[in-house]
């Protein structure tokens, strides 16, 4: 969730700096690396919690960085888009140096011909994309989290995004080696560029969702894939139940393959009576709205104003006969299961801004509920109970008088949900509604957070999810890696 | 390598049990776990380097035998389906129990609606696929390596096989969780059922690839993909860069998504002259003919006897017509890199005893090659460095003198070797030939192993290919799972 604010209500670990080593060790820093030290408050008030900002430029900055905080004992937090929803950038008691990898923007290396990039952590997936395109190579790497996450930021989460059901996540295999400053600042590379090894343990991986708490990655080697045609289309169902019946039913049949993306919106109809009274366009509304209104702009007059009904957004890739033909095939699949719309986006146009407005739907929905904070979760079940799931958080949210907007990655079982409060009885209220969603996917054999991470936010469910002992396991490894406790402390599987 | 035999060099380290507490654990054991021990000579033939042999029906009989081998201090070394290549099955000193996961061979919950499976970690892959095709589950498991590997022996190495191209490895979102016992005898499961779960450190693939050193995986949930039509085709070309490039450009076009499998045979014209004068059936002759025996037995008179070049076997999948029109833009493809002979198999039946040939390849090839022994390695690089790798590693051989036979999954620039010897002098050229084979890898970017692991035969190769840091931190991590050090001593990144 991302209603966190910097500051820990525990205790500070004995042995952490104190102010005066702190201000010793931003000393030496400052004298090492020139001007990547800030202490100004204006800068750090994009950076709550923290102390003292760095900006390196390269790895030899960040082990510069690191070798002090190590000898200082000073909490490191790694910072990339600032993106993240779960506290993962948070700062630790304002005792800890947020270490801004957004400077280390570069892409370092393309091999075209190996479908592979080298670049710094601080890259943006979607400014890799913009390069590829501007030098007219035809691939793209196809992990797509919220608009501004870099590649750093995207390792430490475990990121994932609307292309998951065709590319998989971060957890799969698009960063084929990354380049990390440890806690005692050695620097090691965790393979080679090929794009397969069994050269001993996965420590790739081992990075892949540490939030920060092993050490800072630097830059990686990126697989990428070819950029295919696609095509958008729009479906409106009675229920979620036809809706996710008829994404499972395409994605087990031989056109499947040729599914990029399902989203799911889901109608608001059924819940949010009370703040619905007050601001009846919810975040949900905005959205179809908006995804609709991009599709009207460009179709007939007469296909305009569909009502807002739980609705899948279809991203098709492949030839365009190929896409012709799975069309066809999910045409007659969605009518099979409940579809009362079907529809194409008209031209490439419309379709990219559809998919822009559905991207940019959290920033959108923020604006869109003035006076109110959202509380933004995500959970993920196996596809076949995502009905349930969200069927019974829709009557459960109802019953609370919660105004909220749910929407997915309905290819994954992956559900996010909004959740608004304007005051302290419906902030507390909102809180016990996202703790009993949690359980709710845990009941259906789901997860806590299906790609947001824990961070800060979901850490007290982390244990109750997995057992004590998968938990200690997390804890054993973090103390083997980093037994000062420097990097990020408190986040994660971090007791504290 | 798979050249070794069941001893190590080194002294034994201090200690592990002696005879007379290994001789007393054996004894907790039988009494504990009923008929599960066995120290008869005869069986124990079978799995070289063992005190003695387990044989678990439960993760709680698991429980008991790690409980025991931590009291006392005995190595345990897991056992799959015995099918891998590079030792990670080879008994400790003669002091290790072989714990054979072969009797946990039970699929434990079918999941058809969400795509997965639970199994136990001694199922096989192509036993589960033979299970889901006799129930009528249109699903299977793609990761393909050698026929008979178990689950926990793919999740062991890290495994790909064939399939790779299409569906990736075991390093892959395969394995969506797994149950372990730790070394300290305590059972975890590393995730949820879902499809995707960003709740903390990736556990599931901190296993992927550790051997059996860091704990004993005796359950997993299994993701599962649609059965696709397929069809196979062989492709023949003058040399092996024109083959590679035929296979990049297809992989990046709009059509590469249909591809499952693209396999490298190469000619066997141009090296082991020595040999070859003695047997001139070398495995990649055996090879190719078996192929194009399967393809000839089913097409018309004149289209058989294609020479032995370098040939590409390409397994397409999707709906029929999908396959029709991928099909005419490989065939132009492969023309414009310079194919001689393009041709599918007639019939599904022929299509299936290709493929087959193709998987059982190197039993044939090791009855084919009498009086010899082979080491069969792999090696990885980034793919466009594959037809240098190829052709120097070609010369290479040629020039010492040494029969071998290449065959890669070329798509990913996954190449093995199977390297033949008779006496003593000739295994030492061999051996001396396969580290010219990783130092040249090395030097195009790659790997010394692709999929084939560690174990033993890779060891001595991993701090060059890693850096010590690296290496250092599997150690770091395997130190704090395993701080007796019980589990599969002397393999992938221990020291001994």
């Amino acid at each position: 969730m991302m209603d966190f604010v910097g500051t820990m209500a525990n205790a500070p670990p004995p042995g952490y700096a104190s102010p005066h080593d702190l201000a010793l060790a931003l000393r030496v820093l400052d004298e090492l690396s020139l001007r990547i030290v800030s202490t100004d408050p204006a800068t750090l008030r994009d950076y709550p919690g923290h102390a003292a900002l760095v900006r390196p430029r390269s790895t030899e900055d960040v082990v510069r960085i690191v070798t002090v905080a190590n000898a200082f004992r000073v909490p490191l937090v790694p910072w990339g888009g600032g993106t993240s929803l779960e506290g993962q950038v948070a700062g630790y008691e304002g005792r800890s140096i947020c270490v801004d990898m957004s400077g280390m923007d570069q892409i370092l290396e393309i091999h075209e011909d190996d479908g592979d990039l080298v670049c710094q952590a601080g890259a943006t997936w979607d400014g890799i994309n913009e390069t590829l395109r501007a030098k007219g190579v035809p691939l793209f790497f196809p992990l797509d989290p919220g608009p501004g996450a870099t590649i750093g930021g995207m390792i430490a989460t475990g990121c994932s995004g609307t292309n998951a059901v065709r590319y998989g996540t971060a957890r799969g295999e698009w960063f084929l080696n990354v380049t990390v400053v440890l806690p005692d600042a050695s620097v090691i590379k965790t393979r080679r560029r090929a794009r397969k090894s069994a050269a001993g343990f996965d420590l790739t991986r081992l990075f892949v969702g540490a939030e920060g708490t092993l050490g800072i990655v630097t830059e990686a080697t990126l697989r990428l894939a070819p950029v295919l045609p696609t095509r958008v289309a729009l479906a409106q169902f009675a229920d979620v139940d036809g809706a996710v019946g008829a994404v499972q039913a395409v994605l087990n049949s031989p056109w499947g393959a040729h599914l990029q993306c399902v989203e799911l919106m889901d109608d608001n109809s059924q819940y949010a009576p009370r703040v619905v009274r007050e601001d009846p366009r919810t975040l949900i509304h905005v959205y179809a709205c908006a995804v609709i209104r991009a599709l009207n702009a460009s179709s007939s007059p007469s296909a305009a104003n569909y009502p807002a009904l739980d609705t899948l957004l279809f991203k098709l890739q492949g030839p365009p006969a190929f896409i012709c033909a799975t069309a066809s095939h999910i045409r007659a699949t969605v009518a099979a299961h409940g579809c009362t719309h079907f529809q194409f986006a008209q031209s490439e146009e419309a379709a990219a801004r559809m998919w822009a407005e559905r991207k940019h739907a959290l920033g959108a929905a923020r604006a869109w509920v003035p006076g109110a904070r959202g509380v933004g979760t995500d959970v993920c079940v196996p596809p076949s109970n995502l009905p349930r799931l969200v069927g019974e958080t829709k009557r459960d949210l109802a019953r609370a008088g919660i105004t909220t907007s749910i929407v997915g990655h309905v290819g994954d079982g992956n559900f996010h949900a909004m959740l608004y409060y304007k005051n302290e009885e419906e902030r507390k209220a909102v809180q016990e509604a996202a703790g009993r969603l949690v359980e709710r996917a845990w009941s259906l054999g789901g997860t806590c957070t299906g790609e947001h991470g824990v961070g800060t936010g979901k850490k007290a469910y982390l244990e109750a999810e997995l057992g004590e002992g998968t938990v200690a396991l997390m804890r054993a490894v973090k103390k083997a890696v980093d037994p000062k406790g420097i990097m990020n402390p408190g986040k994660n599987s971090r007791r504290r």
